[in-house]
């Protein structure tokens, strides 16, 4: 079954504000296994509302549209779906009083506006509305159905988690699951290669890559009539990215992020870290530390920008600073290791580099970024050379600084 | 001039990301005076983007395409859209090279799918990408143009702004300019509150508030044949916002961030700043190393999640711990002063809070954020309880740092 949606609102097409709407129903409904090939975003406006609302009745099983109920005049697209449905509007007496206990529980008064919210397609299922005054609506058409809701995040969510989702859950036989293979330390287009056969000869279930700052993701999608025969079908792919992935493969649960993956490394082997951070400066603590928790094994972290603090906080030799300079595998490694004594850590993390603009030569270009990792005596370093604006710069080095401290700790203990 | 975009990806229709390049996009062509009444999300689907590309085609002067430039077998918008246009593909040298140094710059292989990206249409205007693989096409047609961007919003946004956003202005006979106002210390709807009137009479220049984390941006927008035109019409606005919201207003630069303003703050007092934090763990020292030469004024920070580290680091006594808690105003201030001490700074920033999701409690929930900072012997001390997730608490708790940080020295010095 196809689904497709409308989201209406000049504020979107302006750019005011971001969609997450869309990005909600759509998650829901490939949760679903509904297919959803096409969404839109139109202004308020009447004619170019009704000519998309046509095209997509036509197209598409399912059509929703979130936005353009409210109270104001510029609010058309109730108006507007129920001349395409061609059904006149009329009122529904629980919508008004609900209406009516809203505004009262609130202390407001009812403008004459509001009462045009009480007004509902004829022979249309009302979804009524506990965290707002325009209730949703659903309109039928034999196999099909078109599903009108508010656009304010707060009142569309828990509408259509607890109305809309079991609604069409009902008209949905079969269902579909993913997994999301998370891997770190090699480039999309190396992980593609490696299971192109996968991907040409796929049909139920499906491998997709993604590429995300440092990492791939691999999702693996299947459709099934119940989540067990889902995941069995799924399960002999997972086991061929196993074997072709190994441990660059740090996860296969969605909500499980790379540090997340390394705070559990952690904890599984009683290890404490720490951060000696320059060209980051703190952002790699700033990524460990979104793990709640990790405090018992992050206690503390060093942004040592300056080659002052360098010495004085993580004890780098000065001479180490003046023969080989602030940026460069020997002040990686007298970071790393001065950083793990300080905190008294088993391991310490740490980077430098160039962010840039400036600050760039011939042999030490911007985006020349080194870091280290010192693990109980031994130190693994890495030379990186990244391109882009600082920022971009900065985060890719966090994100490999993470993948080198997860190596550290899967090759040494 | 009418401007519609489509953004590719399957990943969008999955809802596997929230659609952040659309909410950009759009609000930069507002900016330039183009008019968007259509948005489209599409599949990498080749007869389905086909169909939509050529309804877009139609009824639009200016088609954005975001997405499906990647080297993988499902990237197939460039190759679409040449089809639409009727132009052939062939291969830009230039992209070949920038896709090899690309390449060898971070010592990854270039695999036979990466050789696709350096291939665009005949006669296109190619955008090349210093942060990706990918170069962004132009494909001009009489007064028309379709502009083809990658998707990743790291490549997607610099190449907008360097590149695709001149480029449409030159196309643009009345200009549009815009001038940002950016403000800290005020929420939304006061800020609004106090300009309501401005807003409700305005016709050109307009005035349109924007809510940033921890910010308030209010742009003023002229339309006028000449730049001096327009900042001649801006100009009395502005004059009557400084007069209304004063030193609230920290710059009216739109590049100029909230950690630059601080930068020029410390330049101009000649002031060294440190950080210690908490719940941010990082954060903070990061945001503030996101300008590049603040390396004189910040030389170090610290980083000290656990009551140890406090202690150990800036010196907070045991008792104070004990006594009134990490969280705590007396904390705040014993990190604040600690750390100034320790980094022999004029100035230190300290956070510390719940950032949750757990360790709430009835009198200490989790949201409850207490900042200090220390200018040579004083102490300014704020209490701050937020809500939502784990990374909201903490991304609001720096911007509330950043913007104490900044009233500090405003008001000390």
């Amino acid at each position: 079954m196809t689904v497709e949606l409308i989201c209406v609102g000049t504020e979107l097409l302006l750019g005011n504000i971001v969609n997450t709407n869309a990005a909600f129903i759509s998650e829901k409904c490939a949760m679903l296994g509904l297919s959803m090939y096409y969404q839109s975003v139109v202004g308020d406006n009447e004619g170019r509302l009704e000519e998309l609302l046509k095209t997509a009745w036509n197209r598409s099983d399912v059509v929703i549209l979130s936005g353009g109920l409210g109270p104001t005049q510029d609010d058309l697209t109730k108006e507007t779906a129920a001349k395409v449905m061609g059904r006149p509007l009329v009122e529904d007496a629980r919508a008004r009083r609900e209406i009516e206990d809203f505004m009262a529980k609130r202390g407001r008064l009812v403008t004459e506006n509001n009462w045009k919210q009480a007004m509902v397609p004829k022979g249309s299922l009302v979804l009524y509305n506990p965290n707002g005054t325009a209730p949703g609506i659903i309109m039928e058409d034999g196999e099909k159905c078109m599903i009108l809701l508010p656009g304010p995040p707060n009142e569309l969510v828990p509408m259509f988690e607890e109305q809309v989702y079991p609604y069409l859950h009902r008209m949905q036989p079969e269902i579909i699951c993913s997994k999301m293979v998370k891997l770190c330390g090699i480039g999309e287009s190396s992980a593609e290669t490696k299971i192109l056969d996968l991907i040409e000869r796929q049909s139920n279930p499906t491998v997709a890559p993604y590429a995300k700052t440092g990492e791939v993701h691999l999702r693996i999608t299947a459709k099934a009539k119940s989540e067990q025969e889902a995941y069995r079908l799924m399960e002999p792919v997972e086991q061929e990215l196993r074997a072709r992935f190994g441990d660059l493969i740090y996860t296969d649960e969605p909500e499980v992020t790379l540090e997340m993956a390394i705070y559990e490394l952690l904890k599984a082997n009683g290890l404490t870290v720490t951060t000696a951070e320059s060209c980051t400066g703190g952002l790699l603590a700033g990524r460990l530390i979104n793990v709640p928790g990790i405090s018992q094994y992050l206690k503390e972290g060093y942004v040592t920008y300056s080659n002052e603090a360098k010495e004085k906080l993580l004890g780098v030799p000065a001479e180490t600073l003046k023969r080989h300079g602030a940026v460069s595998p020997q002040t990686a490694e007298a970071m790393a290791e001065g950083g793990a004594k300080a905190a008294d850590a088993d391991l310490c993390i740490a980077v430098t580099g160039i962010a840039g603009p400036d600050g760039g030569t011939e042999e030490k270009p911007v985006g020349l970024v080194y870091m280290s990792c010192y693990c109980r005596g031994t130190c693994y370093t890495e030379k990186n050379q990244y391109t882009g604006s600082r920022s971009k710069i900065r985060e890719y080095s966090v994100a490999s600084a993470l993948t080198l401290l997860r190596r550290a700790i899967l090759d040494h203990f």
